[in-house]
């Protein structure tokens, strides 16, 4: 069904996912702030330059956040019949490294604005007065989380054979997700690739496979859910692509000319390889702060005119069918099926 | 013994740690090889950038380097009759651990030369044409390397309580490591408590605990350890900041005056904060690649006459005093408390 009217009906699938994933939230950021205050009043005991490194650390990790990887572990876990053991660890140690991956992203990309606040990077170059200090603590918060969510996982209670499952899908993940991220820095490897590792790895195939796995999961199902995860992350990307060109900025919080003045290599931009008239204009706009709206708006319906839009849209669709079609394949009962082609559809469809 | 005369006999107590350190290194210089091919074909395979940054990664990796934190692992195992399985893989994760932190610790310190090589940022600048571009890909080879561990480890063979186990005490050391450079960063805390978390941690604590570990000691022995390993890091970090002034230049590698021209805070440094006469010279010295000679000798002298050196090596040898005694408590026969005692007095009297 999903496979052939994957647009039509998003409001009536999405019910339980929702409501699932609505408690899941609840649970990791009351889980969140508390570790907020155990790390950053342990961190202030050594020293008040410690403590404000993990105050920045935190204030990102518990400043909005959808929670949505936490939402897919628990999604999964249901879906195989898990009693939810270290459900919520697992979303929070997800939680903490997706903090370390957007810290050091955003001094990558020397974005200053993060989740409505400060990047880490550019808080603590105001705090430290000193910009290499501030850069070098930043990259220091990160490294910090990453190791905090292994330990975060590592405590939480499940069989030890499912928990050393956990952690090597972790590791598989974070070296994927790096892999990816070098690929985006360098501007290296097609579109869909850096999709695949930088995206897929840790918003949807870890999450889909770490609820299966703590849930003792069949090796077939946890490897089936990574089949199903990694087309759903690409389509997640593809969704964030086009909201950050064609979405309604009062829902995504962003104009619809940031992505193209931030200069991201987006799947648009991708599809307007062949476009000779776009081609000339993207010189002058990917990436130019200081572009001009006629440029930006001209390139803009040329993304409309050359069928780019269109092309990425259906690859999202033709994206959601292939991970349909891998959850149809779960030897997992048809409930459960339901609640994960929920997912595929909320994130694919997703406004903001 | 060992507790009264710890600087008597190093030659003669160290043959055994000597010869199982030697066999450990050429295993883990063995692996580290092979992963290195892996990982840079593999790299090679998504973009000639990727493998740009993996080649830069492992030529650290796998340019000298002495395998201690892999010698520590194996001896502890042998002490508590452990039959070697994961010590390898173990060692070689530690060694990965390594060069993602002192990648990340060159990149802070801005620190070009390593290991009688390019630092990885130093490097990557260069292949890259671009200041920005290195240090980032620099950031991600560390990161990459950490997320490899974690693989690496996950992967060796051992009952999965042990590894659950084995990964906790990575992940305790991990968050204790970076606490530490932050502390270092921001010169913030006392000398011995950055000691005690950026060198204790993970060149004695962790391989002594990860080597019990893997040997299904009982979690006495593995604190146990964990307490020898405590002292017997700063011992050995006391050693280095004495090295780094008072060391033979032909041995260490290094100028006996780098150390207070790179500006490092070492224990030598603390001791003189009552001197008034060093304190005189330390602003003219400390950190200042241009420094006088006169000046840089006249602060050395003054770390003799003023007893900081007799009070540094007062210190060393009382935590290696505090090993040997945490050495004696541990319930493990004669021959693994002869060996960890071995290897607690060769760390400590070490040349290069």
């Amino acid at each position: 069904m999903m496979q052939t009217q994957p647009e039509a009906r998003p409001q009536l699938h999405s019910e339980a996912f929702v409501t699932l994933a609505r408690a899941t939230k609840g649970q990791v950021d009351s889980a969140l702030e508390k570790l907020a205050s155990r790390e950053i009043e342990k961190a202030d005991k050594l020293a008040s330059d410690a403590g404000a490194v993990m105050r920045a650390l935190f204030d990102l990790a518990t400043r909005g956040g959808k929670r949505l990887r936490p939402a897919l572990v628990s999604a999964a876990n249901v879906a195989c019949n898990g009693e939810g053991a270290a459900v919520i660890e697992c979303g929070v140690a997800l939680e903490v490294i997706q903090a370390y991956l957007l810290i050091h992203d955003d001094w990558m990309d020397q974005d200053d604005v993060r989740r409505g606040g400060p990047s880490v990077h550019a808080s603590l170059r105001k705090t430290f007065g000193d910009q290499h200090a501030g850069d070098a603590c930043a990259v220091l918060a990160g490294d910090y989380a990453q190791g905090l969510a292994l330990d975060l996982m590592t405590q939480a209670r499940v069989p030890p054979v499912r928990m050393v499952s956990a952690v090597r899908e972790l590791a598989s993940m974070l070296t994927d997700v790096v892999t990816g991220q070098i690929l985006d820095v360098r501007m290296a490897g097609a579109v869909e690739t850096i999709h695949r590792l930088k995206t897929s790895s840790y918003t949807t195939r870890a999450p889909l496979a770490l609820g299966a796995i703590l849930a003792g999961a069949d090796a077939s199902v946890v490897e089936g859910l990574r089949a199903a995860g990694e087309p759903m992350g690409v389509a997640f990307q593809l969704q964030d692509d086009l909201l950050g060109t064609f979405g309604d900025p009062k829902k995504t919080g962003k104009s619809a000319r940031s992505d193209l003045k931030q200069g991201k290599r987006t799947a648009l931009i991708a599809e307007l390889e062949g476009d000779a008239e776009a081609q000339k204009l993207i010189p002058r706009v990917l990436g130019k702060a200081d572009a001009k709206d006629a440029d930006v708006d001209a390139l803009i319906a040329r993304m409309v005119d050359s069928g780019a839009k269109s092309r990425v849209e259906a690859r999202r669709a033709e994206l959601v069918s292939q991970a349909s079609a891998e959850i149809d394949r779960l030897a997992i009962d048809s409930e459960g099926k339901r609640l994960l082609h929920e997912a595929a559809a909320a994130l694919a469809k997703r406004e903001d």
